[in-house]
């Protein structure tokens, strides 16, 4: 068996802190909640990182080079992340490491920084029903998941979601109060890989359900890197042979 | 017929400064040579911008409120380019501004904000024999050119070029001294349309051929808006009739 | 302004034929309601096929040579149609010529034929409603048409749908009674454009709404060919320069 | 360490017999070559089977069922290959088999079959050199290969290559004699994987190289099936809670 998926679960860890009702769904940050699901599995290590950890955030140079895949939950304090940190990671996804954004991390810095759009959607929050499709029952992010499963309640989350085309549209999300979204897509940047994964508000435990688990674990796995490569600029040399004539 | 499709041809405008070889060449700029190719074909009004022109860079609000498509050279002073410009040229790419990235623009600060990766790439001076395929001869980029055409020498710039996959790949280019490169390529980010097209170094007369001329006019008039929409993240209502369900 | 495009519509044309309560519906047949629809627009000239309308199905060389834009709506008889017609048409689109496939096509001999795949879904009759939600409001197929519409009463198409990855999702369909579906999607095969688009249940006027008939008229505008061309396998000759040296 | 992948190599196996100078490359025909360098590496189990092997050209239903990926290469008998053992194939892949096609395969009946288009390319024979360019050097399919690698005596396969946009572009290819091929290009049709490689022409002994082993190995793994499924068109049930409704 292969060494262990490293995987950093970065939470905001604002909401648990300061609301007693999230606190009271997860009691130590949704973070742990997430990690939890990832060990279950044996395919990983977990290490946590948050918004007010250090002055990194959590996201030293060292937790950087020590991570296959990171993780990202924040909404309420997006624009207090450090604009180095952003660059960092950005530089380790286009370097290899995988990104898997979580719901209100749509609008992240660094999820935007790595699609150059505004990822803008519609929201509500009415508690309604959602219904997950499995749109790519092949994917490997969809493995042993059923062709749709429900979350009872749920923020809507709707289209006209902007992001660029997705590589892959693995799941699209069903409202009961009349939307749709793709809530599960991927991307490629760099030799990284993105998935964007819609579930998993702060009012509701999403992050305790058995198949959006299954989701996270498969996505961690999907994601981690198949190569970790710096990408220079460089100055290359002709085939041997044009040589002399291009010397001319 | 309909209005005119109005285009800025945005330049550094340094090279042609300080440069006497490269001012024999473009003795008004590059961007007065493609300006001239693009007044050739009659459907564009054309309106010129570079680096110094002044605060900012030619490229104040209105000016870009009057634009349809911007096209981009730049080369040795990406760095000078302000952020908050760059910010600017972004929110009106995603709001429906075609972009058109020529060259050494594949290293710009708006490039790479729109793609989200480094845009590096192998390259080489040596005046070489560039070929360039045309790959998708049904796309209106590539409308009336012939199935490959030539530069008698150019830089070459070579693969692996470190874009997320691109929309389409219309061009492919086969250089002499043994390289490919997938030379004209289409994205889009928000509602905006956005090509690269790599030939166009500044010490060969380019952007007063034929073929390359007749690729500038095509892309400007397929990166022309289909709409110009300001882009928000509403919050809405769901079903009239499920309004009282959820209300419950 | 150009010539006007060329659309022949063909229909099955069986079921108005048969049963009094579709004939009420369309007395001249689907395919002269989605003609008429054409016509409005004015940018049209509309020929009329269908199964038992000649040896042919209505779809000679001469026809096929006349036409633009093929529209396709099959349902109970997709059997019948003649694997040589079949060998035609797909030669057209491949050559240039644009192809529609509408509702229950999805199952015609040319659309999977096209596509590669089974091209099923899940489906269900329970008049339930839909929300058609417009995914990339800046592609030509979108134009003028609003965020979302409905139909009241409709057939479900439901996912997985078993298609290849499309070049463009221009719109996905919510159904009240719990599922989605990827109802608005393009493929390009040779030099020929595809737009398959599901809402046309023959039980209702569908053909007669507002938005479906825009959504036509947008496609088959879309749809019309850049280029016509035939395509050959050529044994070509190498670069003159390199010619001597590879006779060696 | 999990069971092995089971892998067909495929052979028309015609120009080995006939051709003396070809039968000194391969004197056990193309196929044991190909399955040498899949033994090398110890992942998979290999069969063999090719067009005149029996009645099915070796691809009778039960060897289908226990082949996890399907290697093809075919050349000069095309049309020889029965029309009801693609079927069989296609239905294979559509349920998740994966598919490699090899050099002149891509005029194959499956590979058309599975794309739609007529899959023509240019093409000469001077025993020119070729550099294959790795693309996506995160792809799994170039896992272990340096960023180009040469055959310096080949067949030119150049564009424009009549295939539906590619999934992936893994390699392109430089030809000496001035033309460039998407070379290594994937797809997916339903849940099955497809590869196309183009190297493989039957005068050189490109099927004994490192690389090019190295490729089909990676592609073979990658191949492999995710999820083995058949594929139906089911009615289903609304929700639960809206079928009251719907059947008012």
């Amino acid at each position: 068996m292969g060494a262990k998926i490293r995987v950093t679960v970065w939470n905001e860890f604002r909401h648990e802190v300061k609301n007693e009702k999230i606190r009271a769904i997860y009691p130590n940050g949704m973070h742990t909640a997430i990690g939890e699901g990832l060990l279950e599995d044996g395919s990983f290590e977990v290490n946590y990182a948050w918004l007010d950890k250090d002055a990194e955030h959590g996201l030293g140079e060292e937790v950087l080079a020590n991570t296959d895949v990171l993780m990202w939950w924040g909404h309420t304090a997006h624009g207090e992340v450090k604009d180095e940190i952003v660059d960092r990671v950005q530089k380790c996804v286009q370097e290899g490491m995988g990104l898997i954004v979580l719901h209100s991390g749509h609008f992240s810095k660094i999820f935007r920084r790595m699609l150059g759009t505004t990822c803008s959607l519609k929201w509500r929050e009415v508690n309604e029903k959602e219904r997950i499709w499995t749109i790519e029952p092949a994917h490997p992010i969809a493995a042993g998941l059923p062709e749709h499963f429900e979350l009872p309640h749920t923020e809507m989350y709707g289209e006209r979601f902007d992001i660029p085309a997705p590589k892959e549209v693995v799941f699209i999300t069903w409202y009961e109060g009349g939307e749709v979204f793709r809530s599960g897509v991927t991307f490629e940047r760099g030799y990284g890989r993105i998935f964007y994964f819609a579930p998993g508000h702060e009012t509701f435990p999403i992050y305790y359900d058995r198949n959006i688990r299954r989701v996270l674990c498969n996505a961690a796995k999907w994601a981690a890197p198949r190569i970790v490569r710096s990408i220079g600029c460089p100055c290359v040399q002709p085939l041997e042979e044009i040589k002399s004539k291009l010397e001319e």
